[in-house]
This record gives structure tokens, C-alpha cells and sequence, in this order.
């Protein structure tokens, strides 16, 4: 795989390349028993979308862009998947916006927030960037979540105005759209819950969604965001994917 | 997740029991690296499929244990996740057939050819069969295939006039058919290489198929079989499924 990997013209080059990261990822520790299945499962829906960035999800990044720049109090959280397979271009993204990153992940043990903090810390210094990396010491909790699962900073995730949550579990997704803040997710899967409740959703393939983000200007040209249109738009190109295959 | 699969109400029972399984599988080291992605792929298929069993999935079933029981050498070939999935039923397909399984895996390794033999020996003891458990000793080539992954046996694979390999790759089923022999393949993708290229494909989760071709009896009605037609249908139910998602 590795071979594959490294040969761009590869036409399934993306899509190794980011099975490399999750493997690499796994060896370090950084992910949760279910990261490669939810993994497989985004692969289907990808392929399915024709492995595309499509108009409705450009137009979603342009807005969860355009919010996260106006935000007061921006943040970015970080789960082991998104840490494996985009740590660079999240760093980059809170350079770009002054904004802190912030490790918050759902099957949280000390071990796995350890071998997650270290390789963005690590990641951080290889790219010079200065980005404050929150989530080592949680001293406040997400209201109506139980148990780890609620922990999070106060100067991070739970004094912020919107928050990039990206690949994120249905029931924090809504917890944290109850907090009153906007919510931006990016997910494969259009009919999820974390697609449906978030209040901005980029269905796209999380680096070519980020890619997308970071290519964003201040002067792009701003096409209304409509959220239930977003989801439906991905949901037909799906179809169509199927039905053309 | 072990709790929640504890309890058979939950509607999420068999998907959460497939994943534990899948997980102590990859505690005993008998999973290659893309297990997980691969099963994850699956169960978005499956999860457009309705998570049922479709009238031509059990047609396509009810062909394969035809053929099979029809057989003058059958053999069950088991990888990995087929082994972590779906050991018992296997072994009792092949007691019930008086046929060998073979473990036979695409990224073979001595380390996870040991760890899945003990465990299919480990289960044929549990469950007091008597069944031939090849793969331990090859001493055959596929031909068409490089390297490890062509190793089988003469007695096994090689010689069978008709072969069960579920979540078979690509290549192999296709080198497999080269051969001359009835492949019977088990495949959520109606799209995928395999489903496409073997004799029969039960486009269906293994432990759904399995269970199916156990329930089997010789004087169940027949329908004739159409290899093209089964797969439009798989795939005209998942457009179905994700139409009224």
C-alpha cells in the first residue's frame, strides 16, 4: 500500500494515501476501536458521490468560511480520525483564522489524548505554525453529554461562536448546536445525524473539503447557503452515482 | 459498545455484535490492515439494502447450496474477516456439505495464517465438527496470481470443482473462474469486481447469507438463476433504499 501510495498519478492515490494516514495513525495509538470501520463506511459514500467536490459543497465551504472569519470566538475541534488524516490542514486553517485548535474526542482515555496532543504538537513545530492546542486539561463539560464524552475547555470549545467540528458523532453534534452556537461539520454521509443537525455541513471528503477552505477568499462570490437544499443536492448526486454505475 | 451489543433488542444488535467480533478478531492479530475499512464499506451498502435479506439474495443462496451440495470436491475458503465474522456458520456449512474449509488470505503472513488456524480449530472444537481445516500447508499455486497471496492446496481449493469464497478480492475471484470452477461469492457491493465477475453472487452481509444457506433444504423451490439479473436487483433495492433515505 505503501508503494501505491507514493506514486501521485495512481488513480486511487487520495484514496491510499489517506488509508496510510489512518494506518500510521493507528500504530501511534491515536485511534478508537471504530475509526477504520467509520472510515470504510465514508469511503462507500464518497465513491459513490464520484470521489468529487460538488458545486453544493463548494458553496458549503464558502460559507462555513465566510462564518468562521466573522466568528468572535472561533475554534477548531480535532477527533483521532480528523488528527490521522488532516492535522496539517487544520493547523493551517486556525493559522489562517488566529484561532485555537482544540483535541476533543468521543472514546476519550488518557493514552489516545496523549498520542494525539503529541503528534499536533509535532506536526505544529514541522510547520512553524503558532496555533494554541487546547484539550490537555478540560476544565469545563458540554451540557447534555455524559461522562468523558462532555469534557472540553472553556477558553476553547465552550465559550466559542462557531465551531469546525468535522467527522463528528450525532449526539455532540446536537449538544453543541443546543449550546446556541453555529455548528459547521463536515460528513460524507448527507442522511447522518451530525449532516442533518449541524447548521453549516460540507459533504465532502474531509482533505478535499479542507483543501476547498483554504483556497477561500474574503472576496469569493457568496451564493445563499441553504442547509436542507445542501443535504438534498448531495443525496441526488449520490443517487446519481448509483444510478449510473 | 460490548454493552450495547449484550442486549439483542437494541436495533442496532447485529451490526454492533459483527463489529465486537471483528474487533477481538483484530485482538488475536488474524486481521490485515483494511479489515475494518472494508467491513465499514460494506456496511454503508448494507445500510442502503435496508439491512435485509432480499428475494434475490435468497434465490441467489438457495443456488449457491444447490450447487455446492451438487458438488463433486466443494471447498469453503475463508480469509480474515470471513473467519472473524463467520466462523461457526462456515464450519457448519462445511459439516453439513462434508467438505474442507481452507484459510486462504490475500496479505498472508505466518503470524495471521497461525492466529486464524487456532482460531477456526479453537471454534471446530467448541463445536464438536467434524470438518478437514486446510491452509496450513500449501502445497499449490493459483494460476494467474503472484506471489503469497496464489499459495493453496492441491486438495483444497485447487482441485475443487466448486468454491465458496465470500469477500473475495477481485483478482482472485477472477483468477479463481480462469480456472474453470462454480465461484460462489458473498458480496454487500453489487458493483465490485467479484460480485460482477463470480458463477453466483449473494449480494447480502455473510451472517444474513450464511444463515440462509443453513435454512436450505434439498426440495426448496427453484428459480432459476440469473447471474446479471441478481446483480440489477441488488442495485436497483440499494437505489431504492437510499431514493427513500
Amino acid at each position: 500500500m505503501e508503494e501505491i501510495a507514493a506514486d501521485p498519478s495512481h488513480p486511487r492515490y487520495a484514496s491510499l494515501l489517506m488509508r496510510h494516514r489512518l494506518e500510521a495513525a493507528a500504530k501511534r495509538g491515536m485511534l478508537a476501536d471504530s475509526a477504520m470501520i467509520a472510515h470504510g463506511r465514508g469511503e462507500a459514500f464518497d465513491y459513490l458521490l464520484g470521489e468529487r467536490t460538488t458545486a453544493s459543497a463548494r458553496t458549503a465551504a464558502g460559507e462555513a468560511m465566510h462564518r468562521l472569519s466573522r466568528a468572535k470566538r472561533p475554534v477548531l475541534s480535532l477527533n483521532g480520525n480528523v488528527a490521522a488524516l488532516a492535522a496539517d490542514d487544520m493547523l493551517r486553517l486556525a493559522a489562517r483564522l488566529s484561532c485555537p485548535v482544540e483535541i476533543n474526542i468521543f472514546y476519550r482515555t488518557p493514552e489516545r489524548m496523549t498520542a494525539i496532543l503529541g503528534y499536533i504538537e509535532e506536526r505544529k513545530k514541522a510547520l512553524h505554525l503558532d496555533v494554541l492546542v487546547l484539550g490537555d486539561a478540560p476544565d469545563a463539560t458540554i451540557p447534555g453529554l455524559k461522562g468523558p464524552r462532555a469534557a472540553c475547555h472553556k477558553e476553547g470549545i465552550l465559550d466559542s461562536d462557531v465551531i469546525l467540528v468535522p467527522l463528528e458523532d450525532g449526539d455532540r453534534c446536537k449538544a453543541l448546536v443546543a449550546m446556541g452556537k453555529t455548528v459547521i461539520v463536515i460528513d460524507l454521509n448527507p442522511l447522518s445525524r451530525s449532516a442533518q443537525q449541524a447548521s453549516i455541513t460540507v459533504v465532502d471528503e474531509l482533505s478535499r473539503a479542507l483543501s476547498t477552505m483554504l483556497s477561500w477568499n474574503e472576496e469569493d462570490v457568496r451564493p445563499a447557503y441553504d442547509h436542507q437544499a445542501t443535504l438534498n443536492d448531495a443525496h441526488k448526486a449520490m443517487l446519481e452515482g448509483l444510478n449510473n454505475a
